[in-house]
Order: structure tokens, then sequence, then C-alpha cells
């Protein structure tokens, strides 16, 4: 696999709708900048329709979700789908509380979005209807490692299978699948977790890459998660010996914001399982 | 012209009331305190007149504007204007929602702003009553060049002096009048279209400003219109090889942090129609 | 004293839920994680309880307080309390207007927070029942000073002893009390003012080492106080020629990720009275 997602990303500049947390919505924002698409949010439900409907795709995100921004999550996703726009649902937290998994469920069920990201805790929590989520950071025993990749991998193949969309997990390993084929990737760096947000960063990527690059949704996603990664492994380079989280946080996007196919397809990593 | 308001703002440092959207919120904050003056955001119903009755200036940003905070802003911004503080109206998106041209409209006509700032799509939607805004962004029909410029500058001129506020329109060439005089500002750098907000910041300042600078408000609107520009030229100037936009919208906030009069005065590109 | 907090807030990392303002709260996520602890923020009333249920403390900052949010933080208050989970209250603008200093008393009359901290206009209008609050800031008149120090503790002693509370006031000279003992604590630099957030970045770290090391609370308040103002110290030290308070922004936090024990031990200022 060589990386055409970015170049198409860029080419198009597809405006993405985001309702998403505000504790890492200005980084969604400029992540979205960086990669050559264009940002727009809006969360009240009196526009959310309208909205969508300007944009190429739509990235829903629960980390903040409050009982305003759900029924504009529900009806800027239907309308989305109903215009065959891709709809990526991040579901922040599920697990943690009734209300986000109740959330969550509901999307996938009125929304039926184009691809589900989130921790292994989360997805777990979606995949089998109920979940042990400690917090928005996924539990150290759900976490996917080489010894149970195969499992995981089955879990997840059997819940993009029945939701008709497309599974990615990010963590250690990353693990993407639509229910056929199924890859592993293994870039990133474990310091991206002390960074507010890299996850929701992701979804927001993932749906300007889905908007931009509709032929093979399963490589548009694959190649984005890569992309992710080695901006962490390519920011981290870039540290100095007093930088920190809030540094690197910044590095990340100017990585992405550089980010050339050559160094993409020399650090990718990716295994078909 | 040379710069005076500067040195007027970090003399006066105006407490400026913001209600603003939540994506570009904290460099909003952070910008405020750069110029020297100093910020709060406070948008419920029950506390918006209070708290702006203790401040210096008022900015409306309808970013993310919602069922809540519309009312917050009418109510401040009539308050604000009743205690004869200025009124920025920055009318983000503004034509890609009947919700956000709607509420535009009602600002414009209940509050009767002292100053609109926005992009050539937005106050083309205001003053022509509709619009054609795709996103938060400018069309690229719609962009002020050399070729339109005096029709451009037309157009702004007569809304001006019907809405009986400054009119400030930012963009490659940023077009500022009241109806009277017009002033074309050649300073900024496209990229700072790659940083979510630097218009949101903008507006935020030029409350600042004309809190700071009330005997001549057409000059201090046009010098903080340079003065951002210069930003993001010095800023732009100490980017570094592996630097995106994260790191430039740190060093914009940084150079007005660091502004001095020289620089702006040297930078300075601004030309009367 | 030796700083022994840091190393247990990394030990425990734990998890503190905060209702936080929108204008900071990326800040306070990063702070929270580059100390090594955890962020979950969570503000729907339907969620609170439970939110808070899986964390071991709590941060309650009102600086964007609104309807919706002012039961959540009740709710979830009262609940952290009952679990015997540590609650920190951080009545930003509390006198600024009659909803933050009804709302800030009503959180000290129902919840009875385990710490209060603010600057000295906010905690004088808490502990005297009303105030004089310009903004967000302290009011220059209400400065504690050397001068002044003796009646500044008085005052606060008495309002800890009172509300059965530690409290902890931040500004040129920082004042901690649990109505029994007294410390003063030199560390810090005045441009961190100029930075918004690094009052509700403490607010939040001090809510993770009240959970992290129960043992001594004031010890624990103290010695984080004591942190905070050394990472604005050393990041200060940073600082190159074309910085301003964006770059010292990341830098606080890279600090704070960075630190060690013997840095804090080194520059520790602090004096009992």
């Amino acid at each position: 696999m060589t990386s055409a997602t970015l170049a198409q990303i860029r080419a198009a500049s597809p405006l993405i709708h985001c309702i998403t947390n505000y504790v890492t919505v200005n980084d969604v924002a400029n992540v979205l900048l960086a990669i050559g698409a264009r940002p727009i949010m809006a969360d009240d439900p009196e526009e959310v329709e309208e909205i969508t409907a300007l944009c190429a795709g739509l990235c829903l995100n629960i980390g903040t979700l409050n009982a305003r921004t759900i029924p504009s999550m529900i009806a800027a996703g239907k309308r989305a789908r109903a215009l065959g726009h891709p709809v990526v649902l991040d579901p922040v937290g599920a697990g943690a509380s009734r209300l986000r998994t109740a959330t969550a469920l509901r999307i996938l069920d009125e929304v039926r979005p184009t691809l589900i990201r989130g921790n292994i805790s989360e997805v777990r929590t979606l995949a089998v209807g109920t979940g042990t989520t400690k917090g928005v950071d996924a539990n150290a025993a759900d976490a996917v490692t080489e010894e149970n990749l195969a499992a995981a991998a089955d879990l997840l193949h059997a819940f993009a299978a029945r939701a008709e969309a497309i599974v990615a997990v990010t963590g250690a390993i990353d693990l993407v699948t639509d229910g056929r084929d199924c890859y592993a990737i293994r870039n990133g760096r474990a310091e991206m977790g002390q960074v507010t947000g890299t996850g929701c960063q992701l979804s927001a990527l993932l749906a300007a890459a889905l908007a931009a690059a509709p032929a093979d949704p399963l490589a548009a996603v694959s190649e984005t998660v890569v992309l992710m990664g080695v901006a962490g492994e390519i920011a981290w380079a870039q540290m100095g010996e007093h930088d920190g989280n809030a540094t690197y946080r910044t590095r990340i996007i100017d990585a992405i914001y550089r980010m050339n196919a050559e160094d993409l397809n020399a650090r990718m990593n990716i295994t078909k399982l």
C-alpha cells in the first residue's frame, strides 16, 4: 500500500462538519486545516441539517454531549447519510456513563455511520452493548497486544460486519476493518496519549479522508490512521530537552501540515491480517 | 497614518466581554492579553447584562451560536450600546444557514453594532440580505481582488452608511470603511487562513481598540487590522522548516505580544481609496 | 518541606472529573496529563453523577457557568463528597455578577468543597458574601502585598475555618490555609497572568493532588501551588526574544511535564506564617 489519500484530501479540500466536544475542538479545526481540509463547527438543532448539507462529510464526537447536542447529532447524521456523505462516529467515553453508551448506540442504530473510530474499550462497549470504560482512555485490561491481536480482530471484524461500517480502533496497535479485510497498524507513539484529543483529531481527519477518497474507503481510513501515527513519530523526533506534551501537541499538527508522501510511505507499518 | 492605537490599548487595558464560539475562544482570550487588554467570557442570559456593564467593549461572534446564546447576544448588545460601549459583530458563517443569517441581521437591527468584521461572503450576505457562504471561509468567487476592488469598496461603503457602522472586511486585501472614507490594507499572509480563528481574534482586538481609542474609531479599526496583518507577517518570518499551522498560531499571538510601533509603522501598507 | 505530592500524583494517576469553562478547558486537560493525572470533562446533568463516581476527584470551575451546568455542578459535587472524593471549587469571576456570586456561595453551602482556589477578589467575595470583582482578574486594590499580608492571612484563616475547607489564594504572593496553619508562597511570575487559565489549570492540578495525596491535604495543596509557580519560573527561563504569552502558555505545561523533585525543592519558596 502506498498512500494516495493525503493527495486526494489536499486536492478536494473537503468541508467537514464537526459536532464535537469543546475540550479538543480547536485542535480538531486546526488539524483539518493542516491536512488541507476545511472545518465548520455547528451544533444547534435549528441549523445542523442545513450546515451538513453544505459539507462533504460529518464527524460526530460525543466527548461533551448534552441534551441539546444529542438531537443535533442524530438530525445531522441522518441528513448527511441521506445525502450520501460519510459520517464518522467517535464514541468518546462510551461505557463510562449510560448516557454515552445509549447515545452512541442510538447513533449507530439511527444514523448508521460510515465509520466508527474509538479506543478498544469504547468500541468493545458498542460491540457487546455494555461496557467497562474507565474515563476516556482505554482500560489497560482491554488493550490490544500482540498476544490478543487475533481475538480483538475477530471481535471488530464481526462488529463491523454487523454494523455495516468500517471500524477503526486505535491504541498501541491500531486495527481497521470493514468486516471483510482487517489491517493492523504499528505506527505512532505511546506519548500521543499524553496529548488530549489526538483521537478526536484522527476522527475528524477520517471524515475528510472518506469525503475526499470515496472509491476505496478501507484504504482511505487505513492510510489516514497511518498518517496520524507517522505524524506522532515525526513530531516526537523534533522534541527538545525542555519540551513536553504541550509542545508535542503543536508538533503533531505541524507534522500533518508538513507531511509528504515519501515520509508517509517510508514509515508506514501496516499488515493485512 | 502612524499607529497610535496599540499604545492606547496598552495604556487603557480595556476589559472586553466576549460572547464567542468555543472553537477559538482560548486564542481570543490570549490575543486580548497579548495586546494588553483583558478578556471576560460570559454567555448566560442571566448574567450577560451585568458582565457587559463592567466592561469597556463587547464582541459578539456567532461562530457556534445556539438557542441559549442568541438572546444573550441581543441582551448584552443592547445593554452595551445603552452604556455607550463599542460593540463588534463577527457574523461567522452568515449565509451558511438561515439561523446564522437571521441572527446576524437581527443583531444588526436590534443592537446596531459599532463595527461589523467578517469575510467578504459574510458581509455581502448582510449587505444584500441573502447569501451564498460556503462554510466559514469566503467563497473564492467573492474574493476581493485588485480587479474588483472598487466595486467591493462601493458595496461596503453603501452598507456601512446604511448600517451606520464601520465595516471591516478581511481577506487578501482588507477593506475598512465608515460609509464616508474607505481604506484598503495589504498586510498579512494567505497562510493566516490555515490557522482557525485569526478572524475571531481580530474581531476581539477591534473591540479593544474601539474601547481604548474612541476619538477616531475609523483610525482605531484600520490600525488594528494592519496590526493583525503585520503580526501574521512577523510570525511567518519566524517559522522553521518543521513548523506548520499550529506553530504559526502560537507565533501570531506572540508577535502581537511583542509588537512595537516601529515594526508596525515600517510594515504598514494602507491606502485611502 | 520537600515535595512528595508530585511523585504521588504520578504514581496514582488519578482520574479527575472537570466541570469547567470552555475558555481554558483544553489547557486544563493537557496540564492534568502533564502532571501524570487523567482528565474527563462531562457536564450534562444526566451523566455527571455517574462520571464523578468513576473518578478520584472533582474540579468545579464556574468560568462560563450556565443554567444547564449549574445543576450539574451541584449534583456532581454532592455525589463526589458522598463518595469521599475531594472537590475543588474555582469561583471564577465571583463578585462580577450576581449569578457567579450566588452560584459559588450555593456550591459552598450545598457541596462543602474540600478546597477553594481563586484570586483574592473572588475569595474575598465569598468570605464576606458580597464583592467587587472586576472581571476575572483580582482588583489591584485587593492584591495581597507584603504590607497587607497579615490581614489577608487573617481573613482567609477565618474563612477556611468557617467553610471547613482549605483556601488557596493565588497572586503575587500565594496564601494557603486550612483554618489552622497558613503558608505564604513566593513562587511564580507576574507574566503568568498574561496567559489565560493558569488559575484554572492550578485548580485542576489541586484536585489531582488531593486525590493522590489524601494523608496531608494542606501539604498536598501547598506543594502543588509551589509546583505551578515553579513551572512558571522554569518556563519563563526558556523564553526566546520573539516569544510571547502564547509560547509561554505552552512552556508552562511543558515545564510541568518535565518537572522533577530536585528543581521543585531547589526553587520552592514557602514560609509558614
